[in-house]
């Protein structure tokens, strides 16, 4: 088998950064041990990055806002002399494979991402602090970051060398995140990202490239007072302090599992099979541990996703099943609803951003409900609502079925800024309110419902109604894509998985990225639609990943020769 | 030279369409000659259609809004046995070159949201009917249409055949307008785009694919019913009705030159020199001619454009100059948007169309201000700032400069709703409205400038006060990239110019497209953006244009073979 990729880590053995924490205030630096790539081939020079060092960053940040809720602002910085961070290692990419790159690439993506919803909504600012050269990927973290402090030592600069050096883009967000989160003038942002040198000092503060310009002599201290700043204004409480355990996964070669998830690929057919498990034996819900289902459950999930991308790339299809108790996910997601602790939004915002990863990955998606104890209820619902289609089975007893929970009905945006139900119904919203009246969902629901729900306090919800919407009304509710009895159903699904499997990947993959992410576009739909979709194609040209393309001949003697056809 | 492509036609010259009008009606109808393809090599058969048929169908659309105002509604039809459209012809994308096959795309693409541009803003809605088969290209016309009917014969139906059959993605908007415009239910698009022979019937109906099913027999009455009552609904008026005279250019090896707009392209050094001269010698505003400044520079300029997108692929910057008298362009833009007849508004609506199609147009593009007869003003000044950069020559007199004209405040909309003003100054709106109130402009400028303008009617325009910004102000405004003296100007800009054509021309069309479309995204952003970006990366993968690729081996015995990965 492959040597698989584990997303698995802990900051005791982090390789590439360190992480401490004094009150408010914690440190990220970014010291990148050139002898532990990912892969062997390469080496990482001057704090450059592959994956390996990406998994480290996207760890810290998950543990700052679970096990170190006092910190209200980190410090990404580097302890290099003269240099921050420069960029994604180029020999890596030279080296990689096509779908390497673009899940690479989609990955540092999720995780600058995830640096700004940190910011955003839990009351963890971000502070680059760049002592040194900030170059192509390292000013893109940076600008991931709420705020930039550069160095003014007459030599440092941020430069976006892409486009000049390599002939491909600053695909990690940021020529996005240049006109549209810091929005630099975009002819300036032309110059720029043109410019292998970069710009430094008062022009790279007048062009709003960088916040702070801070000479040597007062770095420290303006630092640590920029951080105090930044701390100062969080207005978000998280806790209390839970500490993440080890996901550690039990891998073969077909399959990986995990306590709720499992992932099993048939590679003859490239199709694969993920299931996700409700809630069971475990109390309602202990919301004072991590191992509590709704955030176990979902690191799992994260964690299957990441390795069907990395591990799996000619898995085209999974079929996404659920199995549990409707009723027991449905109380969980109300119950995490209601409290009001700062961990208890952690859990959710971790379960949106798994649904999201969820709804970014490039396999086709079906959702199945075709087991008697099939369980897509409440959080475990937007996973058929996130998928391509949702195939239901009509059983005579009316066992399978759909629950709705407060989790459809206004946290768990896409990142479109819509919800899943919402999307869903794009044409009709009130089709969406429809669903959402179906099931215990506050506070969106009907009067009448919220009147309800009112009256029965926490403690009651295991008592309260329980609705079951069995697969025929599913279907006439429009949440279903198909649901068919058993004399058609076993054949429709076989025969659907089976042409699925047989397209391209390359234009099923255009497609799904079209069609999944309907209405409005953000900086994170821009990111993923644009931005990446310009640089996979990018990646594809002979003028950088060909024999004597930019990125191939890098650090090479020889000059890239171009194609001149411009498009 | 190489065969060079001409845009000019007239319906006396179709050879693909018949064009009529009847009253408030227009009918269209698709009569593709399979002998008569637009480069030899392959058969229009089944009203497939190659850049040939779409040039037809863009200049009928113009002649439309030009020469019949009182025709409120087109019905596009064909009269073809139980077909109405197969789509783009298959062989023809598979023998063209991946430019010629992105800039066919992009100009299909332009062409049916002008289609949509006329039903929101000229008072010319369309009626796609579709008597028969209506597959790929062919539904993605009906799909730009305001409404589509579909006979119910039991046979005919709607198709996106491209991902299924050639592993290519519906690209001329099909994707986007399927669930941003019609809004059809994202799991139902998905199973729509994967069914090689489409929908029909009562589902196509309930699924939002048609809007009208029609029998045979009531065909011909149902139509002219719904094309009367979609022009009944219609309150712009249009006209006097003005016929469009032939652009008829010289056209040399080198050269395209027009009456008021010449290119000129340097081979060697991959640059050409854009020049747009402003009015000169006809009277102020002639507002019943076709020769009007306005209208037939902006008609010129729009053929230049698409002769270098589709000729001249080698050239990778172009130089944009003007040349004139500012004072008389922002006369001309002042009258004009003061006029109040349909003619008028068609001749802005023209301008702002030919400006996107400047933004949309995948080469690098310099403006340069560097002789003292520089006419960036009003109309002019907007290729400025859609430029992706803009280089201003300081003289010591001050000739040189530019002007603001109510072409600069609010009508001249980028794809993205923004003006190019708004997108500019993205982070500091307050920067836009200071700019304008150095201009004569209404109504958005200053109530000081509002009151001036209401005093002065429009017979006193040219005696009102006119303003030239020389270059340092409008570097210091934000208009201008880089002003400089003569001592530094020739130096940097020819610096720049060959800096530029040296980057990879697949990294600065990735670049450019995500700089250019600053702020929100519309369906029109989304198509070129996010649909056209996957489309190109697919055109390049081995899936569908390599040896064993499906566009390759279309309508061959051999069987395409797919490589499996995923990304």
């Amino acid at each position: 088998m492959a040597d698989p990729t584990s997303f698995d880590t802990h900051p005791s053995r982090y390789k590439h950064w360190r992480l401490t924490t004094a009150g408010e205030i914690a440190t990220l630096v970014m010291a990148v041990d050139d002898a532990h790539p990912h892969r062997p081939g390469y080496e990482l020079k001057l704090n450059s990055y592959d994956l390996a060092v990406d998994i480290e960053l996207a760890d810290a940040i998950q543990r700052l806002r679970f096990e170190h809720p006092e910190v209200k602002c980190v410090v990404i910085t580097a302890d290099l002399d003269r240099v921050f961070c420069s960029g994604a290692n180029i020999y890596m990419l030279g080296q990689s494979t096509h779908s390497f790159k673009v899940n690479f690439c989609k990955f540092t993506n999720e995780t600058r991402l995830y640096l700004e919803d940190a910011s955003a909504h839990s009351g963890l600012a971000s502070l680059c602090a760049c002592k040194g050269t900030t170059a192509g990927g390292g000013y893109e973290l940076a600008l991931a970051c709420d705020e930039i402090a550069l160095v003014d030592d007459g030599s440092s600069a941020v430069s976006f060398p892409e486009t000049p050096l390599l002939a491909v883009l600053p695909g990690t967000g940021g020529l996005t995140r240049l006109v549209d989160k810091r929005k630099v003038r975009r002819d300036r942002a032309d110059v720029f990202c043109t410019l292998a040198e970069g710009i430094k000092g008062k022009r790279a503060r007048d062009w709003g490239l960088v916040d702070h310009l801070v000479s040597r002599t007062r770095w420290d201290d303006t630092i640590a007072e920029r951080a105090r700043a930044l701390a100062a204004r969080q207005t978000v409480e998280r806790g209390p302090a839970v500490e993440l355990p080890a996901i550690a996964p039990k891998v073969t070669a077909d399959s990986v599992a995990y306590r709720h998830v499992s992932l099993h690929v048939d590679r003859d057919a490239r199709t694969a099979e993920l299931v996700v498990r409700g809630p069971a034996g475990e109390p309602v819900v202990d919301l004072t541990s991590p191992h509590t289902w709704s955030l176990h459950a979902f690191r799992e999930l994260d964690d299957a996703l990441l390795r069907l991308r990395f591990d799996f790339p000619e898995i085209g299809v999974v079929v996404v099943r659920t199995a549990g108790d409707p009723r027991v996910v449905v109380q969980h997601d109300e119950l995490l609803a209601r409290t009001k602790t700062g961990f208890a939004r952690e859990i959710r915002l971790l379960q949106r951003r798994v649904l999201k990863r969820f709804d970014n990955t490039a396999r086709s998606l079906y959702a199945v409900a075709d087991r008697a104890d099939s369980c897509f209820a409440g959080v475990l619902l937007e996973l058929a609502l996130g998928a391509d289609r949702f195939y239901m089975l009509t059983d005579k007893d009316e066992n399978i079925g759909v629950a709705i929970s407060v989790a459809n009905a206004g946290f768990m945006t896409t990142a479109s800024g819509l919800t899943r139900l919402e999307a869903r119904f794009y044409a009709d919203p009130e089709r969406a309110s429809a669903v959402l009246d179906r099931g215990v969902v506050e506070p969106t629901g009907s009067a009448k419902r919220r009147k309800f729900l009112a009256e029965h306090p926490v403690g009651a919800l295991a008592a309260r109604k329980f609705e079951l919407i069995p697969s025929a009304q599913a279907e006439a509710l429009g949440l279903a894509t198909i649901a068919a009895d058993d004399i058609d159903f076993e054949d429709e699904l076989r025969i659907a998985i089976e042409e699925r499997a047989s397209l391209s990947p390359d234009a099923l993959t255009g497609m799904e990225a079209s069609l999944r992410f309907v209405g409005p576009e953000t900086l994170e739909t821009k990111i993923f639609g644009r931005l990446s979709a310009w640089q996979n194609w990018i990646f594809t040209r002979p003028n950088s990943t060909g024999e004597h393309g930019a990125l191939t001949l890098y650090g090479k003697p020889e000059r890239p020769q171009f194609q001149w056809k411009r498009t």
